[in-house]
């Protein structure tokens, strides 16, 4: 498979970056493909505006959906876009691995998101859930929260299926890509590296045999 | 009341701008103080990380709740999320104006959150909820949407109260904030100029006679 694996994650040893680097090698191990984007290292701008754009179809009033669909003609992404954009195209399953930051993903892959998946090329009048474009992809959120599991059982915090829901059915599945369960690990910072060593078995195990859940 | 509006649009002439500066002169007539912050005009930079302090209390390894609570002792938060605490704290009632991207807030205004809301200051071990350090403040949501009512009345996108809830249950009321009810509208694309008259008009009318929803 062709798995594309992004990260947002502002410390490069965190155990964010633990299960990206992880998550590489273990896919590669058994043969996939496997491209990345390291959004902070990277300095991924997340801003979404007219800098998305070489070129305005309409200078004197922007509207983001009209230029996405123009610059998809005109050729006038620009290149931080293009560049991820062909990542998502090329790939069969895409992987999110990201910290919970207030109850969604953080801004920098917000901006990724609200960047990257245009409409006329991602989605389009009719063309979404079902007819999406991206219909036969997969994708995955692998997500670390500050809070230990019991918070997220209840109306609390919000069941965590409530919590992602709108990244999973508003985002994910909204493009057409089917979703895959979510990999969570709760309360991260707590963790003994007893705890983390076997967390990241746990990962390599369910990638090595994540064809199993596709196929 | 001391009302705090923050704006998240590129565009200087959409209609999120104009329910923006409506809200500012109506809230101004009817005697209230008014601060706002448009996030695109002052270009804030969303990006949360270790360029939220001016120094680090760990420079080898960046845990950002860590340097939140040594930033409230040592002042070493960046001038950006100085002012913008400043004004809520200041604030009995926020108001965010934003166009509905991915079914969430604008990058730029998820940057804002992740940046601004620092443990110590805003939330703490037991500080949440009931006992968050906002309560007795009051939050409201202006949120408009491109596509139509009907999209979000059953589980195709999902009811709107479940797409706004990780935002009101997870960062609003989570802080302790009171959240009045959300100002909703709907197809902003698709309005005539009649009906977005009578939007405005309508929207005069909710702030106007704000405080009837709060005492």
């Amino acid at each position: 498979m062709k798995i594309f694996i992004v990260l947002a994650h502002p410390e490069e040893r965190s155990f964010n970056a633990a299960l990206f680097q992880t998550a590489i090698q273990t896919l590669r191990n058994a043969g996939h493909e496997v491209k990345t984007s390291d959004l902070y290292k990277m300095n991924f701008q997340p801003i979404s505006g007219k800098e998305n754009f070489t070129r305005l179809k309409n200078e004197t009033f922007f509207k983001q959906q009209e230029e996405e669909v123009f610059a998809l003609q005109a050729n006038t992404f620009s290149s931080d876009i293009l560049s991820e954009q062909e990542k998502v195209g090329w790939s069969d399953l895409m992987i999110w691995q990201f910290p919970l930051y207030w109850f969604s993903v953080p801004a920098i892959l917000k901006g990724w998101i609200d960047k990257v998946f245009t409409m006329g090329k991602f989605y389009d009048n009719g063309k979404i859930f079902n007819n999406g474009f991206s219909v036969g992809k997969k994708a995955m959120l692998s997500v670390t929260t500050g809070g230990p599991e019991k918070n997220y059982v209840d109306d609390r915090y919000g069941k965590i299926d409530s919590i992602l829901f709108p990244i999973h059915r508003g985002i994910l599945e909204f493009l057409g890509f089917s979703v895959l369960q979510s990999e969570i690990i709760y309360a991260v910072e707590r963790l003994s590296d007893q705890e983390r060593e076997t967390i990241l078995d746990n990962w390599v195990n369910r990638l090595t045999n994540i064809e199993r859940e596709i196929n």
